[in-house]
């Protein structure tokens, strides 16, 4: 050990971004985690000098799919491998994709399976959330709570989506069991009986071109959704985090519930900044079908809601929603390679490595949020949300060392250039000002600005804890003091 | 140098808490400055044991009065010296004090007094807000913008108090100041001509016992004048930060602005928190005068108003509002020595030093706030308002080492222990759960939780930079790609 | 014809108030018509001298149940023809009871069978409001619209009640039925989930007394419902009439609606008036079952915000939602004799006969709505609601001649003293200001302040029109002039 | 009295519109009053066969300004004689103008004063409403107490204009007297203080065309001064009436006021319905100096707000802010014959004759509003806010025979066939769907739809009551029974 340098890496002359502070450092890094923070640390085994460039937190993708199972023909077009790859050469070192319960299913044969997904493919570490869509008194009796206590402290609900959708008495039940077991309940809030009413009607009148997936769900569908949601969760008396908000009307309900005293967190997606419902199309043409998703974007005003929401606290965490479809071929947004009708197309736009370089460039670059938001919306309220904080989406003493090195400098959106296996993305030709120019995960580099260095396999599950978004809890059960 | 430690003091084992993060780490400083984070940092010249305690920034007091100058023969009790010792030994390592203008005074005239007064007396770093009374055409055009540039770029300005209170067109045109020198403008926002109109009813009532003070603002004077400020600063585009926000009145016009997207901050203080307007008297007896400030302290359902609001990041900052009358005397709340009607008691309340343990006890401790929000609160964003963070109200690299380790453990609010040279506490006997145990102000102990170790003088004065608050500037004025 | 006197019947030297105006008049009538308004009108065949008194059109009691189908051995305690006498004695000229939709059941059937049930025994005219609770194709493609033309111009829908509820999807349906063929929809707002949620917790934790009827129906039950329905409505663009409002909550949903400029009507009831939860029941005592309605009675702070919305404008009618059970026997309150768990009481309220003293007393003669407000409220906006203006519900020349002279005095409200079935009225021992003096349907005395006069059989079915309040429709289709 | 007919004069046939109701009538007159109603009614010795047109009471100008002295050159154009003729020519029948104080002055001779104006001159029914501009203590606590008992129940209150406005403190002292005396407060709100310095700024910019106007008083100048104006209604706990309400923000103020249960009135005029900001100019030209009032005129999505307020209740009163100046000559738009800048461009539109026909063009058969809605807002309302109801503002026994009969048909707007002395009318060339076809005032048919029949002189002045629209008084001081 005598000659073992005192760190494997020090990243000298950073400009660290945390969610609260903006220091200049050296950061001195041993066996995967921040050992030090100061000036003229002593020698690492590896150095990178950041030279004054901005370093953040590698990114926590808290909402993005990967390799989940979908009714045939359909296929994610990412697994754990492309999936992680993209995320890193984007600046993210820690995804929570989704082990989603189909009905019938346990959940334990769920979790079970997408760890096998996962094994060995991975180049980044992982969580699971779960997707509860069948709440059995087996799965809320003892599946759920002993899942919760094993360190899958988080699920998702939907309210919308057939295969998917719980009704009220299920949330109840559920958001139950979250109260009870220290979980964090993320909810799909659209109104699925007003989407099929719509879609019914649309269909009818031969409406069928992906522009009108808009159509059949407006922003009330979202918002009914949203104020039924905080409800459910006020009658539990327990937070929830409402996924992928997409405009005002929904935003207005959040705003309604926190000034009612109320626990209710909020997350959002790049779609809802930087594309419109016009990008499903202004005519029938099918290739509206690449920004098929829901909720589906709004307007250029409802951008601007999203983005107000962002910078004044309303949301909690900027997540990419990706949810990898190709375009071409038989598997994505053309099963068995036909063009479908708009409520056939499978919904999900790719984001997971154009996330993070959208948000710097137009959020913080472009002065609308400051560093140390863009930080918090990005790593640390997602660590936070999920029980994976302090250990991810900081840079501190005794972090992974997770870490992003910036370079600022126009770049243009290409897909060639980015490293998921869907054959689009929406962003096209967008000029940014700022990319990775290096992503750091465990302390190894994955991505240099150039290239990728896989690291398959060794992107390690983690086991989440409480999550400390939830409420505080008294020390003591004192009433205040007066 | 050969022979000098590392570090002048190392603070071993320590749960640093910054406003996003905690974790365990030494703290390595040198010439008052923290410069190194880390396990096993090398010797330091002195060391302390936190042992594992929590360490929080040294608080920031954004709004307190220290001798200030008062009409005869009211004189305030604190000055530099006093008031600084009792910030220390309550865990305040930074005060933002007023430098008064007097109607017909040069603000600059103003200021070198307050220096004066400051000067030789402080034993821990201030800086000075302004108090704008008299913005005459000097001020706006030329003194105002100056001092902004040399580092007073905060002022506060009242819509109440005689010999204080601008009308709304000198509003606007030192709220234009502000936008266009990059000031943070502070408001006292009460209807004056409300609170005239009431006392005129009272006095003629024979009602001017204390309590009748509450009687004469009740929460609409508060809640007008919140939307005024709130409207005014609209007209300008200029962020504004309401201070002493006291009840839902004011605290829904404020979330209703930031719904708008306005940028809106709001500071609210101890008294709000813990004292009711039945503090000011349930009879007509005199001791209520020793609670007579302004706001007034609203009711029990007003605290957990103000308390929903310090949890979900309605308010920025959290101040003592320190006002120091003696209740005895003939200095303080009996000018001359008499009793005398509600009107003309000195208003204000002294807490300088409850402050932090007070919000510390119940509200960490008390499971209704994070500790991470705690920091933000007293230090984080006070310092980033006020323009000295990263330097204040952080624990990181290159910033002041100025640092509070906390004690945890039952103890009594007694006035006899306080170090201020007010002759009462609103808090007397109320039981805390915690309180400073050492405070550290650039690296040096001035309290070790027995006793203050004065370093009178060695306070420095800081001239600040711009607000962090204050929106970020894009990069380039390029609009949004997309 | 020349010895016939002019008129039938004349009132004299009336105090006419109808919904906007007040004025002193004779009343000519003939035919049972109202003929001529005036001073010095010739004689009349029979001639009451109102002496100055108010008399108010007769009232419209449009939410009412009488002798409805009921699961055996429950039975409605008062049928056509004791419903309508005691109507007759509380100055309510007009009813409007439901035939239901037994799920199965067609809407035509079950329509024939409420004639059935009326024929021969009111006293006094009535019309039927529909209740849809099996909208199947049939339904709403052919029976609704042609129920509709034929003038049942109004349906109920129900959100809670296991046997009655439509899903979100089935509300959308009947709201696009009401839309296209001009049928005012009211809808029943409680969320069914969320209710039997409660019901199974509290039944697991034997609390099955009355008074825990209120717990398992909270506020928000009925808020959450409430932003649904009217999300439901905006998504149809078609107006609603939210019934029995109870409180706060759902009353700041629809103010909200209105100021996005929605069409949401609102009716309350007594009971949100004079009774609160307390009344269910302080102990498990049974017999706080007479009071059990739903929503449940609130509390005396929601009481004033019902107080306000009737005296502002926020509610658009005042009904009875009259449901009678007997409190002793086996057919009400105690099925088969004997106490049962809360949620297998049958809901409801007696209060046909009451209704419009209790207004009249607290309303108008205690000072807190005006004499207009009561004649809109009780009257004139049930007729316009449902169809029945102006033929009922005000005093104009051709307008039946249905009036109320009222006896101004206290008055104890006795059980004894009513003329309904039930054995019991939840108002009971209540000191009132004023009562009916005289009861004038189609220009005959039914009630003259001791006795009843009956007409059985001599009630006339109303064939109803349009409802008034739908938007009226442009004479042409041109925009706005400019 | 033998050979004398029944009646004066007999409208048959009519389609009488009331508030509440519509019904065919025919209208019996004696006197000036209207005698009987009813069908086959004696003879009259002039008849009048309205032929089943709608007969609508005549229109209640309760904000118009007639001879209001001026400071030279600027004088109104029409006094009670031309001001009275168009008004009549225009279907209304009654006006309610102001007598002004001038500081300094008395209010008792600026009463007679303005009563010197009137005298012999007006050709229909007046009153006059109070503008008290200096509330001097023998103006509070003599004048304005004996005024009001003598019949001069309303008075208007400037937040703005320098010769006119009031300070908080005074708005308290006027509303107390309102408030102990029975008055109704009018409140012009906007914000003297930011409109003086917006327009400083634009002055000196050089922007001084009148489109500038509504730069100097964009929406939130108007929002604030309405927030303030019920914060001190709120205070003094009186009723008020905020007049010429513009658009959005005021009207969002409005709602939030009587969602806290505050009786805050509200009226607008047609200038908010058929006028934008564009009417002031889309460049420098100075014609748009005819559109120049205060509040500006806003845009489209602002109009659609002011219909909505118009239809679901929120105003109370629709009046025409007639201010008449004349666009060429020395004495109106442009003083001594020159254009001027904006902020000395005399405030006003003229609109007495055009009021009725607007709003019953566009809204009642235009679909956006109800008959009864047209006639509440026009003449019930307005006669009930300012003490003339029930003499004024219906049709109903003992009313005055104020009656227009519309006919409907296109007809364009064109100053030349209107009847004032202002040269221009903002609505010239518009396409209207209605006008006044007989307007009859007291019983004397003033305009036949071709002539005006003046009645110089005979115009009455209107001592008036209480407002009935404020609160309702108890008849017995006991609490709510329960």
């Amino acid at each position: 050990m005598s000659d073992r340098p005192a760190f494997d890496l020090v990243v000298r002359n950073a400009r660290v971004a945390t969610a609260s502070d903006s220091f200049v450092s050296d950061i001195g890094i041993r066996d995967g985690v921040i050992q030090q923070l100061g000036h003229g640390l002593a020698a690492g085994a590896r150095e990178i000098d950041a030279a004054g460039r901005v370093v953040t937190p590698g990114g926590v993708d808290a909402h993005c799919h990967l390799d989940q199972p979908m009714a045939p023909p359909v296929r994610m077009a990412d697994d754990f491998d492309s999936g992680t790859r993209a995320a890193a050469c984007g600046g993210t070192t820690t995804v929570i994709p989704f082990a989603a319960q189909v009905k019938g299913q346990s959940l334990r044969a769920a979790v079970d399976d997408y760890h096998a997904r996962a094994q060995g493919r991975a180049h980044i570490d992982h969580a699971f959330h779960l997707i509860v869509s069948d709440p059995t008194p087996e799965v809320l009796g003892r599946e759920l709570p002993e899942l919760i206590r094993e360190g899958y402290t988080s699920f998702k609900i939907y309210m919308t989506y057939d295969d998917l959708k719980l009704d009220d008495g299920q949330i109840l039940d559920v958001l139950e069991v979250a109260r009870r077991h220290d979980a964090m309940a993320m909810i799909h809030a659209e109104n699925a009986d007003c989407i099929a009413w719509l879609t019914r009607r649309l269909e009818a009148a031969g409406r069928t071109a992906p522009r009108f997936h808009a159509h059949a769900r407006p922003m009330l569908v979202e918002r009914e959704a949203t104020h039924r949601a905080i409800s459910l969760a006020e009658l539990i008396d327990v937070p929830i985090l409402i996924v992928h908000v997409s405009g005002r009307e929904a935003v207005e309900q959040i705003r309604w519930a926190r000034a009612q005293g109320l626990k209710v967190f909020a997350e959002t997606c790049p779609q809802y900044l930087f594309l419109t419902a016009e990008d499903l199309g202004i005519d029938d043409s099918y290739k509206g079908a690449r920004c098929v998703c829901s909720p589906p974007p709004r307007d250029k005003q409802n951008q601007q809601v999203i983005w107000d929401g962002l910078s004044d606290g309303l949301f909690t965490v900027f997540s990419s929603d990706h949810a990898p479809f190709r375009y071409d071929g038989t598997e994505g947004k053309k099963p068995n390679g036909e063009e479908v009708a708009f409520q056939h197309i499978p919904n999900g736009i790719p984001g997971i490595e154009t996330r993070l370089p959208l948000l710097y460039s137009e959020g913080v670059l472009g002065g609308r949020i400051t560093l140390q938001r863009f930080v918090e919306l990005t790593a640390t309220n997602p660590a936070k949300a999920y029980g994976l904080h302090p250990r991810k989406g900081t840079i501190a003493i005794g972090s992974d060392a997770d870490l992003v090195i910036w370079d600022e400098g126009e770049r243009t959106v290409r897909n060639a250039a980015l490293h998921h296996d869907v054959d689009y993305t929406p962003y096209e030709g967008m000029a940014l000002r700022a990319w990775p120019g290096v992503t750091i995960a465990g302390g190894e580099v994955l991505w240099d600005g150039q290239a990728f260095h896989p690291r398959r396999g060794q992107g390690r599950y983690l086991r989440r804890g409480r999550p400390s978004l939830l409420p505080a809890r008294p020390t003591s059960p004192r009433p205040p003091a007066a």
